[in-house]
């Protein structure tokens, strides 16, 4: 299903400079082990040119510094970011939208675009807009009043509640859960636990990703915010009233508590947590399990719980290792210390 | 869609004094900076009163202490408990019950009450009891045998599994999973193993909210309970034969361990997790990712992985990362102790 | 919905030694507590005859070395795990397969075996091919070209994505998702994440189980891969081009970052993490909670974050609680060798 191109433009597409007969035709895209003829493949280090002499493929992106005379190359300053472009442009083709299947379900006075995909078992409510080239997958469901923009995609059993405003070119993997009541009480004196009503929304900005399973509450009053090309993996917890930022990355079951703040390009490993009420500033890095309680500035880089600056938490962690024996030197020096004293 | 009322009205709800005029109709609820002609807002701390002032409010929820000529002000000694259940009161409204959506698919046997609502691709198994009032959400299935009491909703696409018991006043979030099999694996000398059937049920009591995606598990046998009351926030895991107590809060990503039984008011902070077969007793609090490994008495407050005192934790936490200046420190004295030595 | 058996015929199937009556016919099986006549029950421990004769079971499963006079007893090496299979075979019946329900949603060109159930609002997508006995529960969805071997159980609201091959004897628990994309991206200059296509599969093999809520991202190429025998708790994580080895067991809430390899017989306890692109050996164990960042060897066992040998993890862990001493210490110990100095 892919197209076929020929290899200048391709290298068009990355700012490539060709090494060889720019005009071979490329219609598939694979990892060196596997291409094979018609391919083009990648490699992103430059000192593994053995590599690049036994792929059949039938080009290669490589670093700009590389040569090679036997294989057609395109040369790019970062075959990663290279590769990723030219995969996705291979891969795109005419969709077919088909529609809205005859089981699905549609409330009334909704408007969409003009090709749509809405597939069985999908309940869509009342008051619902939809853009153009909208894909919504089997059982899904979306909210009353719910507007969702151009190109966007919800997987199969995605849900999105009343009221939100997803954004165009949103993916939403399997299982998503957009717009669910925040976890707000207030509680009396016997301990009973009154809930505040959650009447506020989230809004998921252009190019968003969410993962499988992942959860992004509604917020309190106001909204909750996942701003433009901000990527969430799987299984992770946005509590209400979060801001995530531009492109900011939280891996898988990262877990942010309500009403925090996180800049641009904020990047957030595996199982790390930020606690309610803080900022986290422009590109602050969080290593996978981090525990963030306080505030953090651009740029700063922690790990460990409690979260500490990155170095000292590196140094610490190898210290913790060997506590058995610092304890053990402890116990030492305290008797040969009371030793000395006595000999005065 | 709220109601209209007196300010005297939403006084009487919350035992609270009115200051100004009592029959000032209120017909929303907002927050101090977007409140407006007609709303009620609310105010926690007793020293702001410059924010009191400026609010376009028709009247402010405020601590007794607080006084105000201009604005009309119920006095209360928990603002924000006030706030949530006069909030509250507002937007309760006659829902519209819409009985059962002609998309959702009914089993047979199964009883209702009189004014119910079956969204669309809802699946009801056999033999399945529905109180009075019951919302079961798009795409939500409801297995054989479930009994769901008065008043209690599922939103979309949540599983409750066959024989499980769901009580009045409960609230199950989007993809909330009731009712699967636990974990339980006898293994053999080769390493196989060999499934334990998971033959209980879950008995989920009233006033019990769980959050999106979060996942109780049936009983090996008897029950896996939730008591009355119990609020559980996302992605939370509640393994088989675990005892939730009256009025715990579980926030989310939490993990509790098999056959584990909280107490009364156990407060467990996001990411936090108990072993299994442990008792934590009531009032027990684990702060957020905090790993409690051993049973807890009444009372108890704990962090850290293993959890411990949690003035400990704190403590401890902060010499950790100090831990590289206590090495330095170690070695430097290791050095002068042994000079002193030598001069002996 | 029990079978009704001799005790022998019982017996036979863990190699177990009849003392009593080999011919009293069970019909059920209970624990200890609960169990009646008719039932068979089990005690695990050797030391405990004084449950054994109080309970009212026709039988009790037991340790080799354990004698009674008044009950009968089916003596084995292993009572838990004899209790296990034995109860598996009491619960064995005839299940009715009840074909494709009115209210699924079936795709072009799918073969299936004689005997499926396929529930209501379950959506099957084109090519999928499902083999004999087969259930497929209400609301789950089923992608193009998917295959499903014999005997397998998809609960309700599982969604398995395109191309995903699902062994015999496979359990996926509701909400499961199977084969989403894996969070890939290579970034831009200006901080931009151009996603990676994800363009393989996962491949799960025969009596692999997982529990609700998980999710395994498909390969980025290749498989992201579970074999023979796997079992999987609730709320895991499995990334892009992960291979989880024969009869590992992943419990609640673990998280395995992208191109991790486990190896036979793994244990990964709860919250458990591991690093992307290391091994894990035969047998290795993680302790709750631990996070692994290097390749383990065969059979190491870790804890902590980052993770350690077990032992010296326990102890690193009792000193961590009395860092506060520790600190005290070093401080007393500091000004004492001051003044041993000085005294010179």
């Amino acid at each position: 299903m892919s197209k076929r191109v020929t290899l200048s433009v391709l290298a068009d597409l990355v700012d490539g400079e060709i090494s060889g007969d720019s005009g071979v035709m490329i219609e598939g895209f694979a990892p060196l082990e596997s291409a094979d003829e018609g391919d083009v493949t990648f490699l992103v280090k430059g000192n593994r040119s053995d590599l690049l002499e036994k792929t059949r493929a039938s080009a290669v992106i490589v670093p700009m510094a590389m040569e090679s005379k036997e294989k057609n190359l395109i040369r790019v300053n970062d075959p990663y970011l290279a590769s990723a472009i030219i995969h996705t442009h291979l891969l795109e083709e005419k969709v077919d939208f088909t529609g809205i299947h005859p089981q699905a379900s549609i409330g009334r006075d909704c408007i969409h675009g003009s090709r749509i995909t809405i597939g069985p078992m999908a309940v869509i409510g009342d008051g619902v807009e939809i853009g153009e080239r909208v894909v919504i997958g089997p059982g899904s469901v979306v909210g009353d009043n719910v507007v969702i923009g151009d190109d966007s995609v919800l997987k199969a059993n995605v849900t999105v509640e009343h009221g939100c405003r997803i954004g165009s070119r949103v993916t939403l993997h399997p299982g998503v859960v957009i717009g669910s009541d925040g976890f707000g009480y207030a509680s009396d004196q016997k301990g009973y636990h009154v809930k505040r009503p959650q009447v506020g929304i989230v809004v998921i900005e252009d190019g968003v990703e969410v993962g499988a399973n992942s959860c992004i509450d509604r917020a309190t009053y106001g909204v909750t915010l996942i701003k433009q090309g901000a990527k969430i993996d799987n299984l992770v917890q946005v509590a209400h009233n979060v801001h995530v930022g531009e492109n900011s990355l939280l891996v898988a079951q990262v877990g942010i508590a309500g009403s925090t703040t996180l800049g641009r390009n904020v990047v957030m490993g595996g199982k790390a947590s930020a606690k309610g009420h803080i900022d986290l500033g422009d590109g602050v890095m969080v290593a996978a399990k981090g525990g963030v309680h306080t505030s953090l500035g651009k740029g700063e880089v922690v790990g460990g719980s409690p979260a500490i600056p990155i170095k000292k938490w590196v140094k610490a962690a190898a210290i913790y290792a060997k506590l058995p024996e610092v304890w053990k030197d402890l116990k030492a020096m305290r008797k040969e210390i009371n030793e000395l004293q006595e000999k005065k």
